[in-house]
């Protein structure tokens, strides 16, 4: 049985399977509307992340599943002191597959040891988010045609952005992959990023401060939020924030062919007038999102259609 | 594409295809229910309120299809600063229909503005709840066999309720509808529904303090509570609370064909000794609701059965 | 119609039909994926337990049907002031079956009485849990073979247990059950157990304080958590919390054919090393609780398969 650890529990083989699978999805919903008929997903939410629950939700009731769960740690039994190890070997018998989001670092690979059916990684603390990492490739895959070759801007908080870090991870396993990395001298990519994943894979990448420096050079621009909460004090916070807002005037500086992503929620880092360029691909990720966890699904169970 | 913010969206002749429907549905349950078969209901409640969260997941699974969303705020993506408009976008990817409750006035609006779904607003704030409207309707047609013609009582906050004034605008436009208006005088219907509606429609209305003085009138009393939290003061409160209490007494003088309505939830004002007197139609009421929301779903979603 | 209030609602022949139905489902789970197809199942928990509320979520989901409702009091009617007696006819129209968690006793009672569909009471405050009761007998009779002569060592906090509680009453009408209790002093079986059912039927039972002194001689041991709020000082709480902790060096004690149940959640009563003796059955406790709630479903809907 296997389970959604890391975006890197598949080889780059596999991937091309899964994300081969989510296109097939794509365009032919029909054909996979009862590959699941009789199936749960349980949805354990240690921690509320309502996009995250629901693109698991929707994914299996696209398959003709059913879905069952709770959505924060106060509806859950954590509160009685409850292990995640025997929360999962109960909900083992509920369910056939579950998707964890748990506050603390490897709460989803305690969790999987004990299991008996497979669990997906929907988030364990700041470390690993796999299925965005999965929805971020399947996106640029599906809008570039190919994930090798490709210039790359991460702009924003790379010091603590998960979802960039995942993705640089992802990324470096694929040929010819250009990285610019774009944020405040604070905020830059940790050096165990820098040193263990990038030099070590000997990918190209430069860092740069200007969000215009990067624009006209990218195929892909990858946007993420500043958190309020990874600021030491409000003054640091408010100087930043705006640094790297993605706006119109910007949006000239890039190729006609660039395409913008976002893992969501946003705040105010790209303006709304944006979201009407055709280059705005952010909300086109959300659904990629849909069928590269329905393709998850499928594989997981190991349900051939 | 279609959505209800309010229920004067209808024509009054959309408003009876609307009604033969659900009335259809409630002959031939059967007939219906796999007509949504693989459409997915979100149900985005930003605040709490289960008798309408739950008759619209009701209606959804009576249609067959599945149901995906959140209860409260607190499980939602916006206490991380997301956009009303940016949650229905992605919202838009994962289901084929919502149901949208919000604290705020205008918010199932601006969601509708930038959805790719039917939006169905189910309350913002003090402003709308149209398929609370839409149930009354159904019931005073199932009951009474017509909408015309007919002298309904309105009781109770009628300065604060949102149910009285959307069911005055949508009864203002039947012939021959005589609106008897019974409250203290501090909560009497507000001069922009006594001018802008009843006088501008030319309804024929009068107010009375006594529910006695109205009761032997009427085809329809329409009872609502008095909430606690509408009032300056303790005092104010307790004082008014009891007057508009409906009790079997009181029920002894309403004519034998007049039904007792509420929106419900209760708490005092409509004593439990009249639960049993085959007037009282409003749990009866709850039960229309579902036929209603069954109806606007596949009329939103053009599914012809 | 039927409701389950407490297990003694059934006699000990309808409880054996209730569990043959629960073996056969064990055995042929296709046979009955259908059965409930178009039914709803309302879960109303005015107080949180995950696992309750999951357990019979997961039984409606593997009969066809599906599920709605809430899972704390925070996100229902009850806030507004609304009678136990309104909800469940409010829910009477939206499900044709629920399962009620209630902080207060009684509750499910009230519930009851005013239902049009049945109602499986889920837990009342100290009261019953009569689906836990299920849950345990199916276990043992499927483990053991038999119900009527053995020996259940019960161990734990038996004065505010309400599991253990409930499981005498029901142990108590079969054949040659003998009970061997086992507590500290200060949290012994009430009197009104000790002498209105325990004497009252004729049971032979015996009071320990040491787990090690029973263990020899038990079929079954039925474990149970010592919870904190019970205890009025912290001081006795972590004085008396450890003395009834299994662990792998008391297991060499027990015949090599008892089992181990425990209603779960656990905390530490039992250690971790337990889990991989084959004696261990809290989990597969966990599995039967499904298929005895599968069955209920079915016997309170009235459908044969």
């Amino acid at each position: 049985m296997r389970h959604l650890m890391s975006p890197l529990d598949f080889t780059v083989e596999e991937l091309d399977n899964l994300m081969d699978l989510a296109q097939d999805i794509e365009k032919n919903p029909k054909k996979y509307a009862h590959a699941c008929d009789g199936k749960k997903l349980a949805t354990l939410f240690f921690e509320p992340s309502t996009r995250t629950r629901l693109s698991h939700e929707a994914a299996m009731l696209n398959l003709g599943g059913s879905v069952l769960g709770f959505s924060s740690a106060d509806s859950s039994s954590a509160t009685k002191g409850e292990t995640v190890a025997d929360t999962i070997r109960m909900i083992s018998c509920y369910a056939d597959i579950c998707a964890m989001r748990h506050p603390k670092e490897g709460a989803a690979l305690v969790a999987s040891e004990h299991s008996r059916i497979p669990v997906i990684n929907a988030g364990d603390g700041g470390h690993q988010h796999p299925t965005q990492t999965l929805t971020d490739l399947l996106t640029i895959r599906s809008l570039k045609g190919h994930l090798d070759n490709i210039t790359i801007g991460l702009c924003g908080d790379l010091k603590f952005g998960r979802t960039v870090h995942s993705l640089i991870h992802a990324l470096v396993r694929y040929k010819n992959v250009k990285f610019i990395l774009i944020s405040p001298e604070e905020l830059r990519v940790p050096s165990y990023i820098r040193n263990d994943v990038l030099d070590k894979e000997h990918a190209q990448y430069e860092e740069v401060v200007r969000l215009e420096d990067a624009l006209p050079k990218l195929d892909i621009l990858y946007m993420t939020r500043v958190q309020k909460e990874r600021f030491f004090n409000e003054e640091d916070y408010i100087r930043m924030k705006d640094f790297y807002v993605l706006d119109a005037q910007k949006m000239e500086l890039a190729p006609k062919d660039m395409y913008v992503l976002h893992p969501l929620p946003r705040v105010n880092e790209i303006a709304v007038e944006v979201d009407d360029d055709p280059r705005a691909a952010y909300f086109a990720q959300a659904q990629y999102g849909v069928y590269i966890r329905m393709a998850l699904i499928l594989t997981l169970l190991e349900i051939e259609v």
